[in-house]
């Protein structure tokens, strides 16, 4: 059970994007400005989202303009042990995002929401480099009445 | 292997985003102007996209205000055989919509980049029920190098 997407950035180089998926300041600029932690192997980045809670994930994986590995070691419990993973390459002018969020235990309702939720987080990251600003929350697309 | 999908369409009723997923009108209206056939049980609907083809629908099931399941006699070799629902439901103010584009063999990188396109198209159809006008294709949004 994986929610899968697949983006293309227009990008001169593929740090760009990498950049935008572990540091700081480039998560902050597509997926919750309220994101804090460490962004290096074994570390743990807190993404928080206001009073529905958030996300602690921890790096496992990160290999440079190529490929990122997060765990969810807290948040929601349908989240906690599933890994969110990040790979990257280069066609024409695009750096071509393939994103996979991997290890849900059952197709519950919440996970319908997450896999429209991820794209629209991922547009978002498009935007971000392609313009400079994305629409992280508390500025995100909202898609239903879950937000 | 399945894509799944939720949005929530601000609505007074359920009707407005059947009807936008069961006339050509309405599908014309989020998903591609070039849509045609017969929208009714057992009819076929083609919706064309330009020079990359296109997919034909046949309708299995109608529920009203409630279901629609399609099921791809043509198009895509990775999409033929496969089925699409949508099931709706009202909760607070909105129309919840839970897509599902069910029996994907492999999960093949076309499956990432289709996955992200419904959430865009669903999206659309949001727009479209909300304020009147969507992003059907050729006025869709450009999600990567495969549009």
């Amino acid at each position: 059970m994986d929610i899968l997407h697949r983006v293309g950035v227009k990008s001169a180089s593929l740090d760009e994007v990498y950049d935008a998926l572990t540091t700081l300041e480039g998560l902050r600029g597509w997926w919750t400005t309220d994101t804090t932690g460490d962004p290096e192997v074994d570390g743990v980045i807190a993404f928080r989202f206001g009073p529905p809670g958030g996300f602690d994930m921890k790096v496992r994986e990160l290999h440079p303009a190529k490929h990122v590995l997060w765990e969810v070691v807290d948040g929601p419990e349908e989240w906690i042990g599933t890994t969110v993973s990040f790979d990257l390459k280069q066609e024409d002018d695009f750096t071509i995002i393939l994103f996979k969020h991997e290890g849900w235990r059952d197709p519950v309702e919440f996970m319908y929401h997450c896999s429209t939720k991820w794209a629209s987080f991922l547009l978002s990251l498009k935007q971000l480099v392609e313009t400079g600003t994305g629409s992280p929350t508390p500025n995100d697309v909202q898609i239903s009445n879950w937000h």
